[in-house]
């Protein structure tokens, strides 16, 4: 087996996102489903663009966020993903590694341009996310280092990955690299409408074991079991998996294995700025106490300390010491 | 005379601000001198980009952020500027215009890349600049659209502009047309570094009437005047100037004119997240109750609250409608 190197290693799409306020009418106007990620082609990008108002631009990613997220806290963290050798993608690679997060995948030399993600802020903190995954479109498995997974303790994979023609045997064998080498594989559902595109996919990757940690939050939970009785998609999924985590917004989380189903409630918050990266870095504490060993209840807090934070501010990575955060309320890492 | 279609026209340096907090150890050890703005070549640039932490991307530029803030207000409003056509380019044309303003500078299509400015952001809210000017050396008088300064109200000018090697020439072109056409002059300071690069040059403009209305920081006015000593620096730009407003962070301001120096007090701020902007939306708010017939007391005042909304966020444009933050302080545009 190999040697531990990172606690967690990411997969995912690597994406700069161009952050605008919007009112709801916007929405509207330019067809886009308020709180959910919709793919677009460039030629939608450049509309959108243009109609947009004046942005802010932020590495993002989901994964690449929890990532961060991760490092934040102190631990040991690693992302694969694919950009573009242009200047968004230098300022993804930046971003990442300064944030102490070792990536080192190839950037593509042709092709698509890096991904950008257009997303919207109503002034009730919602995002609606408009994707253009340009590069994100070229990772493949060979992109998958196999010494790195299996150094991580925990691979951490986006649903989203299903959406790039290649990138799901990338995650496919990034997960059986991990099983091989007796690690832990995560997987997030990632969106609504995400799993709606790719249900059977996603209930087989649980129900095989392919992964041993869901990430969900409630509109994900209940679009995979397609009802929206909660207690019943949360009997479903206890039955499915091994370990799972649904997020309910303000009304907190709950873990979900097979022996119990464990509420824990969020932190509480003063203003909603922006809600982009909730989930992201709920992921990132959950994932990082899961790493160290702590008990579901302390990890969710970790999660819900992160998701708190970082949906007081705009963007998706978290504007401060996840660590000292941590500490100051009383949770040691 | 032409007619009136802009109340202010800005003409400064087009840049794109690359901003990331940081300690104040990491300014010493990268010899920046803390709250100034220091120009760096493209190695420096790369150098320190290298070095800092995770950033945000945002347009920026110190006439560019006024500007938009008059816009804010509802005046209408103009800038020109010099970007590259690459990236960072459209991300600024993208956000001026966004922002109302009506910006059509040829962007150029060779030469050095778009203007960056990397700034560090210490846990004080102090900002400390590194400008790369990039492409925004190439504005010259060939940019200077006659037309356009002459159906304005006021052009302001950066002073910042005396760095580039052309721009001066630009500078001087636009204030003649302007008195031609019986508009009015404003020009800010910038910064002590820069007043000191050029203070025979600014004390001329001001003594020969080339401006008429002059912004400067409390640090700018001692550098011109090249004292230590407030009242006194304070009584030579009252002899030299026909009328000028010297910030002075919590202290309020100072409205200076031939008959009398009259103080306004600050707005009350919770907490100073990045001070990034401040002196620029303040000119925004003075400039704009100019170009309404405000008192000057009552122009200063809208200055005092677009200085404080800016400063309580990252980034150095306004992320609320001025006009409506105004409209709730009582002041009706």
């Amino acid at each position: 087996m190999a040697n531990l190197r990172y606690d967690v290693l990411g997969i995912g799409n690597a994406i700069v996102d161009v952050i605008a306020r919007a009112e709801d009418d916007f929405l509207v106007e330019h067809g886009m489903h308020k709180g959910s990620m919709a793919l677009i082609d460039e030629a939608r990008a450049q509309a959108i663009y243009a109609a947009m108002g004046p942005a802010v631009e932020s590495s993002g990613g989901s994964a690449a966020n929890t990532i961060v997220g991760v490092a934040s806290f102190g631990a040991r963290a690693s992302f694969i993903g694919k950009v573009r050798d242009d200047d968004l993608g230098r300022t993804f690679a930046h971003d990442i590694r300064a944030a102490s997060v070792a990536f080192d995948t190839k950037a593509a030399i042709s092709g698509p341009s890096t991904a950008r993600s257009y997303i919207m802020v109503t002034p009730d903190g919602e995002r609606t996310m408009n994707t253009f995954l340009g590069a994100a479109q070229d990772l493949t498995p060979a992109d998958i280092d196999e010494a790195r997974v299996a150094s991580a303790a925990i691979t951490y994979l986006e649903g989203y990955l299903w959406d790039p023609p290649h990138a799901k045997d990338a995650f496919v064998k990034a997960a059986e690299i991990a099983h091989k080498n007796k690690r832990r594989v995560a997987l997030t559902l990632s969106d609504a409408f995400c799993v709606d595109r790719y249900r059977t996919e996603f209930l087989d990757l649980i129900r095989k074991g392919t992964v041993d940690i869901i990430f969900a939050n409630e509109r994900e939970l209940h679009s995979l079991y397609e009802t929206a009785d909660f207690a019943s998609a949360t009997k479903a999924l206890r039955d499915d998996a091994k370990l799972a985590v649904v997020t309910r917004s303000e009304k907190g989380c709950v873990v979900v294995t097979g022996d119990f189903v464990e509420p824990v409630a969020a932190e509480p918050v003063d203003k909603v700025v922006d809600v982009t990266g909730a989930g992201d870095l709920f992921a990132a504490g959950f994932l990082v106490g899961l790493s160290r060993g702590k008990e579901h209840r302390t990890s969710a807090r970790l999660g819900a300390l992160a998701a708190a934070e970082v949906i007081q501010h705009l963007g998706a990575r978290p504007a401060v010491s996840l660590k000292a955060l941590a500490a100051e309320n009383g949770v040691a890492l």
